[in-house]
């Protein structure tokens, strides 16, 4: 815990005012392991939202510290000003991008699970984050197996053109070139996305980090 | 953990999906404590990052888990589009709010530190989580006290009109009238105000619940 030399209040006439402060550090010591932002991308019914819960099942009874940010908690909270328009899907990829630094800034493992279609947006996301910080899991699903699945009727509307610029059917889904997770979820169980997921987290030193 | 009836995007030929869920009680069992937002409001210079750092410290070296929002980690990230007209405080405040929410609802102590000037305000933030959950603390300080302090030069600069609306000088700050703690911050030390604040959770049940 640093303490900075400077309180940042002063004195009044009868009071000694301390600036504690705890650190990312001390929060990760705490929680036994790093934080983390573990970016989930795919298209619509490719398995995000279900893979990034079954991932912090796997981790939470393990005792690590998790959090899933998705539309059902992000789209009708912090992002319900905003709509589909080109300038609210930045702004939206954006505030989901600085809420997931927070979330690492407190040391948890925080898994975001939208569809990110643009590279330059994930790009700014992990832009915002320490080199290490940022994973990407990309969900990779045929377009012909979500549509076929059409968990939500979304692709029926999408192709029926009652929704607009809806990524695979009217707007393009840029492909991540350097996921650091790659996860073919029309191939691959369940089971093994989780491990593929937490293997990595294993091996880049997430989950044993014990923090100086 | 819950456990819903139908996955939520189904079955492709070989692959069966389970959707697990860590629910907000699953993580406050695992911290040890129940989640609440800590919402300090005062007067610029009134202590409240001071304070909410020096609870934040109390609490981690307790166990707890915490974090504190304040204009050091959200003004120039997530809200860094945001100036100060009176749409934009609004905003401001209901962003902070969204995220508060979040952090409590992963179980954590989040200690917002922003003046947050207006009572429709706060009652906005206050509506958005459950009655018991949203801790109003009050940094009660005379202005002549925090214009004197005047550690960032901010009232100088509003007394010269460099600064427009500048709460307590030329735009209002309207008292809260039942908060669940109030500091007076020109009268009690540091260790007097952490001590109010612990001990208002302790007795709120925040520290010891064990949820079933």
């Amino acid at each position: 815990m640093k303490k900075p030399a400077s309180p940042d209040v002063g004195k009044s006439s009868n009071v000694v005012w301390h600036a504690g402060h705890v650190s990312r550090a001390d929060r990760e010591r705490l929680n036994g392991h790093r934080g983390v932002v573990l970016w989930f991308t795919g298209l619509s019914g490719s398995g995000k939202s279900t893979i990034a819960n079954a991932v912090e099942l796997r981790l939470h009874q393990q005792g690590c510290h998790t959090y899933v940010c998705d539309g059902d908690n992000i789209r009708h909270g912090l992002n319900g000003d905003l709509g589909f328009s080109p300038t609210d899907r930045v702004e939206n990829i954006r505030r989901i991008a600085e809420v997931a630094k927070l979330f690492m800034d407190a040391g948890m493992i925080i898994l975001t699970a939208f569809i990110s279609p643009y590279r330059a947006d994930r790009a700014r996301a992990r832009e915002r984050v320490p080199p290490g910080d940022f994973i990407e899991v990309y969900c990779r699903c045929p377009l012909e197996v979500c549509e076929q699945r059409d968990v939500k009727g979304m692709y029926r509307r999408a192709r029926a053109g009652e929704i607009k610029e809806f990524t695979g059917i009217s707007a393009p889904y840029e492909e991540p070139e350097a996921a650091e997770v790659v996860l073919n979820t029309h191939q691959q169980s369940q089971e093994e996305c989780v491990e593929a997921v937490v293997g990595y987290l294993r091996r880049a030193g997430v989950l044993a980090a014990k923090p100086a």
